[in-house]
């Protein structure tokens, strides 16, 4: 009789005290965010466009945890949410562009030159559907069966419809709201029931969020309130939760949010700016009430919070102003290799392993969220099926100042995104190594180097004055993209495939 | 240090040990299922209407626990509910038909003579809507609250867009999979993506298995597959859960199951009817499932599985066959105060209270549900804001020839359903107590007595020889309906109020 009681009592020591000490993780992640769309800067001072956004409480989260300035994603969206939860980085996966919400449907504009790749058109999965990333375990799962209570809370585009990707309680999420196949709403507008309207209704329509149907309330808002709804079980039941709280702002369409517009108009922006900035501060006010309601409920000590964006703000068509300035310094936006396509904003918040008001220039690159959330929970991946190109940065967390040289960043976009190809927006591989930067220009059989200690703006191309570190950085650009099997555009007057960088 | 492990200890006995002692509890819910609608028969003999229909698996749960002869419902779909979370009759809710997917927007059929009361046409909310039945703590939020795991899969229809009462998850429900504001699918196929094509789309379009999309997966089957893979979390984590998995099936649309609809072609059914077979057959089949499901799982023998339906079988319009001969040997159907559209298919199985294959022909009410879920999770209920009226029927469960010919039912239908009129579906009242049935037809200023014991198929009205118990039971019908406050319609031409049915 003693022995079931001391079992039981293991039992529950197992399943409860040790699963109550593990932190709350809060993934806030921002869609189409650039780098600079924020009064908090990122870069080393203050910059004009820092000054035309209102993010009152990115700055207060900046003061309590530490900011990255220079974090990297993919170019585009369902790359960076794949690299995500799989800790793997679009090259292997093959899921190298957004997926469209129709299965098997190619997404790439049309190219008379090269021929895209047969990537993973459908996203991922974790059934045998055909075009799709296979993963037995996506991180949502792993935290599930460590005991985290799994939300998915809006924006998911981890896969098509008709696929286990299309739907986030299929990839370890307990709870989803809003979450599907679609990579933009319909409309933020709860006055437009977020586009289920008969008639016009599309697949762009935000799933879940009726009772909100005929108000005015702004998408942002009533995904805040829905997450925060969502929250109330496993902290009753204080069981460590794991919050993906994906908006959908602020990718197009771009509709102003009342509730914030007037300082920017005011301001002079353009309608259209104006209408982005509010944008904008509607996510922000969002992660102020998120971090509001954790001190209300008394888990703030208890939980991190990782604040990112999933590609750089959009800079090529549908903002205000003149294309390519949406990011400056940064050159670019959204599906560039240039710096404005991929670096964001990223801060973790971590009480007590995070110290206050910190900054770290080392660079990150999005599938170290993976394991980075692993340490935080002190799971130990079992699962070998999968090859990991993460690397934590819990290290990073604790000492700001660690600063690592040797580590290659590796992009790979082997698609044309838009009709518009300049700005490294199609076409493209890139590595990043220590302040180096090559990028590949597949149509152009060029490589352009740059030195971002010196030269953030990506100006001056040393490729001609420095053809050592260009066949350095070349070499090591193609071993990697090789040895993760990524796959290369064809020339469609050959039918061969592009040439590695390494064999230009 | 010893009093903060006693404490600790006994924090998780409480969270616990007790939780998981608690019975998961399910509700299996099917929509405008007829008593008929079954190779069990629910009479006391096998009828013809039996052998035209096959389901296996609710006979093996009949072999399993107690069936009801005589259980009751509202007769239509939101009153009862309604009724089902809030333990209180559907003349106090004032929830009293139907509520349209529009907020407030009447759901009844113009009539030149009477005018429907100002009824709650936005169904139950929790917030502070008008037009809805206010409850603060729906079942679900109780079962909560206590450490139940509350997943909603499927159908709800509690309340209209942009109402609180649109979405599960604002009742209490952890987990909602595609219930909302829709009292019917668009489509039940997954080819047809169960009603979402763009252009096509309509409020009816069913939310949530985008996964499914293109797919040739029956809607049954669909959300029988969410609502295994639902009750994961719960079962991994010991967690008791209630699911309310409550069917679209078997409403309009009548669209065959291709799984099973050749059954009934080749036993003669005319298209319509063996589609209607097949659906009945597939919601059977997920019956099955889900039964096979908790014994894999090892739970069956904790788990409590109650079967019924929301209202009577379709009789009126829609069907095959000649109009109101669908539930034969009971009369009429959904919308009637006849038996064909209050009759139902109830039964219970909880393992080691329900003896196997136990019949009770006492009478029961849709608002018994709420006190015997309660009584089966032992919980008090302490909320005292909202009235109850109903009575739980697990003392029933444990000795199922315990009898009671005292206790009346009331149902109240103060609106007029359809164009037809005919057969006591439009401006009712009615009451059971005993064997004695007595209907008021409020526009005809008529009330009319069975004896259900000796005419199940109400086709001898003794109102004329039993003036005495017509007035004992009018009496105590306007009484009843009184102290609930129940609505009654209005003469157009006067402006008077339909006389309760002990002042005619």
């Amino acid at each position: 009789m003693k022995s079931i009681y001391l079992y039981l009592f293991f039992q529950l020591i197992c399943f409860n005290v040790f699963a109550q000490n593990k932190p709350n993780i809060i993934l806030f992640l921002v869609d189409d965010m650039g780098w600079m769309d924020t009064s908090q800067p990122f870069g080393n001072s203050t910059m004009p466009l820092n000054k035309q956004f209102h993010t009152p409480n990115m700055e207060r989260m900046a003061k309590q945890g530490v900011l990255f300035s220079n974090a990297y994603v993919n170019a585009v969206c369902t790359p960076t949410r794949t690299s995500l939860i799989t800790g793997s980085s679009s090259a292997r996966t093959h899921v190298t562009n957004w997926t469209s919400i129709h299965a098997n449907e190619q997404t790439d504009f049309p190219d008379s030159v090269l021929k895209t790749p047969d990537w993973n058109v459908n996203g991922l999965s974790t059934g045998a559907n055909q075009q799709s990333f296979l993963i037995k375990k996506p991180l949502p799962q792993i935290l599930k069966e460590a005991g985290y209570f799994t939300i998915h809370v809006g924006k998911a585009h981890w896969g098509s419809l008709g696929t286990s990707g299309s739907d986030p309680t299929e990839l370890g999420f307990i709870v989803n709201i809003a979450g599907s196949s679609l990579g933009h709403p319909q409309s933020y507008l709860g006055t437009d029931n977020y586009g289920n309207l008969p008639g016009k209704t599309t697949f762009n329509a935000v799933p879940d969020l009726q009772q909100f149907y005929g108000k005015d309330i702004f998408l942002t808002e009533a995904l805040t309130q829905k997450a925060k709804k969502a929250m109330d079980y496993p902290i009753q039941h204080q069981k460590p939760f794991f919050l993906s709280l994906c908006h959908y702002a602020v990718h197009l369409p771009i509709q102003k949010d009342n509730r914030f517009v007037d300082r920017y108009i005011k301001a002079g922006l353009d309608p259209t700016e104006a209408a982005y900035a509010s944008l904008i501060e509607g996510m922000d006010k969002s992660l102020g009430d998120i971090m509001d309601f954790l001190e209300k409920k008394g888990i703030a000590k208890n939980t991190i919070i990782i604040f990112m964006s999933d590609n750089g703000g959009l800079a090529n068509t549908g903002r205000g102003g003149k294309p390519n300035t949406q990011n400056y310094p940064l050159r670019g936006g959204k599906g560039s290799a240039y710096e404005g396509g991929i670096r964001v904003p990223l801060m973790v918040k971590w009480p007590g392993v995070t110290k206050p008001n910190q900054r770290t220039n080392q660079y990150v690159m999005v599938e170290d969220f993976f394991p980075s959330v692993l340490e935080m929970a002190a799971i130990k991946e079992v699962d070998k099926s999968t090859i990991r190109d993460g690397k934590s940065y819990v290290p990073l967390l604790k000492n700001v100042s660690y600063a690592d040289t040797t580590r290659a960043l590796i992009f790979h976009y082997p698609h044309r995104w838009t009709k518009n190809e300049n700005e490294a927006i199609a076409w493209t591989s890139a590595i990043r190594l220590g302040s180096w930067k090559l990028i590949y220009l597949m149509k152009k059989k060029q490589l352009e180097l740059y030195n971002l200690a010196s030269d953030l703006s990506e100006t001056q191309n040393l490729a001609q004055t420095h053809p050592n570190i260009v066949a350095q950085l070349a070499k090591k650009l193609g071993e990697e993209l090789r040895s993760r099997s990524a796959q290369m555009p064809i020339w469609k007057a050959t039918g061969k495939q592009v040439a590695w960088p390494d064999e230009l």
